[in-house]
């Protein structure tokens, strides 16, 4: 026979995360009244003939005796947006249900509200299960919702995105695995800027603005005004070069308007303010309709992952989101 | 009592599906050596002390006597990239371990590769689950990768995105929320890719080449040869007008060579496919280093909400990446 392996515990469990689960909270009534529940993420489906779901209990967990006692309990599947009410589950020594309105069920185990699915069981087994018991349950009556559900996965909550087709799902052939590949970040970071930009394009030709001219009236939309320095440092990770000429040449347009004598700044015009308006519109417009395509979560997922990458290739840029940026107020 | 309700298997389904997993190949050696394995999402951690995990496999899986009779199983979660993996063993009648090279294991069950993580067990309890036999294992050896897991929820897979934090938690004072926000997607994706792009910057100078000839470049370093019409097709999207006249110049440099009459095409000259060589090298070092910040599971998802944006963004370009597509060979 094989020797068994001595287990760090640490170690063991950031394997078991590997494997991604949903998040539930199983809840159950005592023979008092009280309202018991536990966070597990140890739940899963069994059978379709009869219907039977399981989850586990630890043996150390001041309501095994309720569980075990009572053969009713109600799993929620948790939705993204009850991370809190997850976190209040897991932990002991607070009235857990407190502010909750539950909602009717067929048994007397409470039922929480806004989540992504619930099964109302009974218990049809109790098992053997080292440190912890088994439960395997009949499902006597459930309900499922259009919300996202919460993930759990390496040890954090996570939420899913599909995995989507790549853009081309046709093979590379002949592509040496060295060179340039539709995987390549740089490459899809690229693709998916410029085919949003091409959706205000349109907007920047009717009005003879270029790429680098719509940065610069971005910029001047948050930051009140600033001088030629200051804009050509905002602006030097978009290796666009924007130098006297070119903002003097928005000025003549009267996109841009010059203020002060020695430290001189620059402002939006009002004909800047109007485009600027009008751009941000189509922006916001092209968002939203990418958010309907793509999907709330992922649209938010997008966003955060974006952030991130952002801010761990950040070349040191000049905050501009700052509490002391004053925005042009719309016209 | 309660009546029971009369379920609809696949309504039923769709609920439980609300329930995220990981997906598992659990694999055994049949007494005549024929290797079996099944994908299964019933997978779960039981109990620390000792060691256990769970799965329940159908009573009318042909593969249950082996798994009954064996003591022996190995559980594989499968990573992001195992999707073909998973589709293979969840169907039956081909031989699922055609091509693949097994690990060798501490038992005689066959040992998958490439997994998120792995777990050698051994059947302690075989427990009546309906229609399916519950196993419970303990786990004799494991071992953990950095693949990022697979998943499969709402009845499709999906990858996890981790539930991080905005990146600037300041509060944007005197902004109107109808203007400029940093949360918008096109000012993410803007600043995103050029704060890539900025990364290799320091070549394109040295080799005195703009954002466009690296576009240029890259688009043949894919497609041998195209046509100026070609060319600007496939460019028309980033806003850089590309003619005759600009690939003529990169012509002169030797960047690019021209080949045929009538039907004139470009290709990449010797000194073009030294500079994309570079080129390619730096943006996978640069991809490399930002997924080293950001987080190899963050990266693959970033990547995947990336390809959905561009999926549902594309103003129908002409696809890049096709079979016949001959790229470059590094020199």
């Amino acid at each position: 026979m094989h020797t068994q392996r001595v287990f760090d515990t640490k170690d063991f469990r950031n394997a078991l995360g590997m494997f991604a689960t949903g998040v539930t909270i199983v809840t159950a009534r005592a023979e008092d009244g009280t309202a018991v529940g536990v966070t597990a993420n140890s739940f899963n489906s069994v059978s379709m003939q009869p219907p039977l779901v399981l989850w586990s209990l630890a043996k150390t967990s001041r309501n095994l005796s309720v569980f075990c006692g009572k053969q009713h309990w109600n799993v929620h599947i948790l939705s993204n947006e009850q991370e809190t009410l997850s976190n209040r589950f897991a932990r002991s020594g607070e009235d857990k249900f407190a502010g909750l309105e539950l909602d009717p069920g067929a048994t007397d185990a409470p039922l929480i509200p806004h989540c992504s699915a619930r099964f109302q069981c009974r218990t049809m087994f109790q098992y053997e299960g080292g440190d912890h018991i088994i439960f395997v349950g009949e499902v006597i009556d459930y309900n499922r919702t259009e919300r996202p559900p919460l993930l759990y996965v390496t040890g954090g909550y996570a939420l899913a995105t599909p995995k989507s087709a790549a853009v081309s799902t046709e093979p590379q052939a002949n592509l040496p695995a060295s060179l340039f590949s539709e995987d390549m970040l740089g490459y899809l970071l690229g693709r998916a800027h410029y085919q949003f930009l091409a959706g205000i394009r349109p907007i920047l030709q009717q009005r003879a603005l270029s790429d680098a001219d719509f940065f610069i009236l971005s910029l001047l939309s948050v930051r009140a005004a600033m001088s030629a320095q200051d804009i050509a440092t905002h602006m030097a990770y978009t290796g666009f070069n924007i130098d006297a000429t070119c903002l003097e040449l928005l000025c003549e347009r009267e996109l841009l308007c010059k203020e002060g004598g020695a430290a001189t700044v620059y402002r939006l015009g009002a004909p800047g303010r109007d485009a600027i308006l009008h751009l941000l519109a189509a922006a916001k417009s092209i968002e939203a309709d990418l958010t309907g395509r793509i999907g709330e979560i992922e649209a938010v997922s997008l966003r955060n992952l974006l952030k991130r990458a952002i801010l761990n290739s950040d070349p040191g840029l000049p905050k501009l989101w700052t509490a002391d940026a004053q925005a042009v107020a719309p016209n």
